[in-house]
């Protein structure tokens, strides 16, 4: 058995080294991190495009912040956390770092530029030293989708606002039935000082809490008990609690429930999740959304209503957690002012990789192709020495704003260039002959019907939009890229 | 004068300290980088949009990398320009540098999933540690845009294409003339050895020489022969070659040349670049690309032609050196390749950060309003208590895919409503009130004309979507993004 094991380390050895003995390094991308293929890349545009369109039907204005924020930026955000933050090496100069999520950029962003009123959307790369677990859609490098409202408002308004954009987005999305969980910081608050939780306790049995999701009640107890020293009468309470979900009926029974009701904090978040269950009536969306007590998101700048959006269908694939997040934050641009000025957010993060990672599963179990490309015609010759022809003819189309491509070889065989366009779906293939340059045409090739027809130059591109391009009808403002990533063959077929 | 002194910096000492005596820290970014406002993104994404465009006019796909890469990925790529990369810090586990490029990346994902053909792009940040030069658009953290062919393929017909895709971006981003230079590694290698420079020289003096657009031929040669060491009579031959410039006729004449055409790797090159001059006619190109011997960029990696492109009417406003450069490079992923196997490449690069400064200036001086969001209507109340009609309605535009927004107030003022429609270019608003409710109808407002209509419920979408949003004509593919960075006011009066 050793013998076998250091030959192995030896054989992992001699692989490491290459012919002429130099070593040779390792070809990976960093722990954690990956590279999007190309079609990977055509699903991750198909999401962002539909996250975008509703970040932007709701009025939001875009910013971007660099990747990297100087150290101090981040300090004392993100509680015990902290230590997954990627650090930059020291080479002189400012000491710098990866920035964790966007809300503290945001943030950051906000006090600097003294702004007091945005709507805004960001979606970018954020970096934690986590453990990964690629599979079910945790990176150490990952996109965010940010959408956040700052500004002093009227209550909830656009709190409900961002409770309908997750629902439009998840909707739209079509990743199967899902919940959104609501509930509120104050209301937590207010349950652990009613059950006997001491002051100092509160943070520490909130984060036993949100393991409700992963754990049985019977071990949370435990965890409050045997490890932050709960007694089991104050667990108990917080047990009961914990366990209710409803709407807004819920709301309006712990406002009456005896001890809940001494807690003024309490009162004050169960108004407001009654008055954000009204908003979110009239916007149609209670079927979704559930007050549930047991919901107690982990991040330290939190102040009011928090959420959290999962599906619920996700058991039969691979389970993915929460898809969705945000909540109410109204002190941590305070933190960056010098002068403490508060301005109130509200905000809500997409869980893109995890919706990638179901996107990708989807793909892969459906018959239909994913295309990398919108390549609408091939140029081809079907005899020898028509480079020049090909170039000529190609050049005409691009500057038509067809797309279009060619084989760089000088005299590429027919066949070949018909099985690329098989294996790429391009629809249709232009091909020069010498007939066809003597008769001023251009032989026009369906692909999936393998039915041709002479065109004239003069109608090439007429005719190429009129077999290739989504018909917009007026008034319409979405860009069938949906069609365009649809597989070719039900285009074609549908052509008259 | 001295105590002056002192006094200015106790004071700026004092500034640093909060009321609390506690230390606040510095809210900025970090040196060399920047925040983009709404305004800057919205540039930004137009000319993403221009590009991204022509890209896949060309049938390219799409690849993403991450961020950083293995210290060692990076080792032996850059030449002196290795002291730039930014290393993370050492937290336990892999080294790990920021991408300094976007070519070295791609070069390591086409050895590590042994990839020998493809076209794509890849839009994404990178990052030096260079001097930063903020107003001409150098930064730290800067976007690339790349587009590269890898595939062994016959000659110069993919090189062609970069350069018509360099010649169309440059024209529709519309910045004003261009030329594009055009020289190859194998002609400069070979004036070196003719002009009888030693081996061991030709890349100092080739970076010398790349020094030409900035410095007079005199401090050049300077340069050479006191600093290099070169001797005075190879100096002036290779000033006699780099004041050449011409097209195909230059590349005829250098081959016939006595000097010249002693050296086999020269003669390969012209002749390439008389191939190339060949399909650039043929690609209508021409008028802007011109052979110039002086070209010399500075990147180890590049083995055939390599071509850089600068805008000509960039002295009027501020130097922005060239906007978008590249050339062929053979032997780069067989640097990762266990085996060496070649794939040979060649790729363009677009200096989309210069290219940004001059849009944004020109917006700057432009009397029309770059608009940051795109939404078509508010939703607005002529009376109070109203808040819950507005929600119900907007829920409604927001569902049928309009772009809206309301204020989050309970009571707005109906002026106030109005001005934030004129500060922010909202063309239309559906103002509500009791007896709009009753009548069933909601007063639609252009707010350009103030023109007022009432329009009923059941006809608001399709009225909104005539009025707001771009027709598009049959069988063209471009969303009229231009349309909605607009001053609305031109949309409105464009209305019958």
């Amino acid at each position: 058995m050793q013998i076998d094991e250091e030959v192995a380390k030896l054989l992992e050895l001699k692989a490491q080294l290459g012919d002429d003995g130099k070593t040779q390094f390792v070809l990976k991308t960093p722990k954690g991190t990956r590279d999007y293929n190309p079609k990977q890349m055509a699903i991750r545009e198909k999401v962002f495009n539909t996250i975008i369109r509703c970040f932007k039907r709701h009025g939001a204005e875009t910013i971007d912040t660099p990747v990297f924020e100087l150290k101090e930026t981040l300090t004392g955000k993100y509680g015990e956390d902290s230590k997954l933050i990627y650090d930059l090496k020291d080479q002189g100069g400012e000491l710098l770092s990866l920035r964790y999520d966007l809300t503290v950029p945001f943030a950051r962003y906000l006090a600097m530029n003294k702004i007091t009123n945005i709507k805004r959307y960001h979606i970018a790369k954020v970096y934690r030293r986590d453990n990964p677990a690629m599979t079910r859609g945790r990176y150490r490098e990952f996109y965010q989708c940010d959408f956040d409202i700052a500004g002093q408002y009227d209550a909830m308004i656009p709190d409900a606002e961002c409770l309908k954009i997750v629902h439009e987005i998840l909707n739209e999305l079509d990743l199967g039935d899902f919940r959104i969980k609501v509930n509120d910081r104050r209301i937590l608050d207010g349950m652990f000082a009613v059950c006997g939780v001491p002051d100092d306790k509160f943070r520490t049995i909130c984060s036993t809490v949100d393991k409700l999701d992963k754990m049985s009640w019977e071990d949370v107890k435990k965890e409050m008990v045997n490890e932050k020293g709960l007694s089991e009468e104050a667990a108990d309470q917080i047990g009961e609690y914990v366990s209710m979900q409803g709407g807004m009926d819920l709301a309006e029974r712990l406002l009456q429930d005896h001890k809940m009701s001494q807690s003024k904090q309490a009162c004050a978040g169960l108004s407001d999740i009654k008055l954000l269950f009204k908003y979110l009536q009239l916007f149609h969306v209670t079927d979704k959304v559930v007050f549930d007590l047991s919901l107690a998101r982990g991040l330290d700048y939190y102040t009011g209503v928090i959420y959290e959006a999962v599906l619920t269908q996700a058991e039969e694939s691979v389970s993915v957690g929460s898809v969705a997040g945000g909540g109410r934050y109204d002190g941590l641009v305070g933190m960056f002012d010098p002068k403490g000025r508060r301005v109130p957010c509200v905000g809500v993060s997409i869980g893109i990789e995890r919706i990638f990672s179901i996107m990708e599963q989807k793909a892969e179990a459906s018959p239909q192709k994913v295309r990398t490309t919108e390549v609408q015609i091939m140029v081809a010759s079907a005899q020898k020495n028509l480079l020049e022809e090909r170039l000529q003819l190609i050049s005409e189309l691009w500057n038509a704003g067809i797309k279009a491509e060619l084989m760089y070889k000088k005299n590429p065989k027919l066949l070949s260039q018909l099985q690329y366009c098989e294996e790429a779906g391009i629809p249709l293939v232009a091909i020069l002959g010498e007939q066809e340059l003597k008769d001023g045409v251009v032989k026009l090739r369906v692909v999936a019907t393998r039915e041709e027809v002479d065109i004239s130059r003069a109608d090439l591109i007429s005719e190429i939009k009129r077999r290739t391009e989504p018909v917009y009808l007026m008034g319409s403002s979405e860009p069938c890229t949906e069609f365009l990533l649809q597989s070719t063959t039900e285009q074609v077929e549908q052509e008259p």
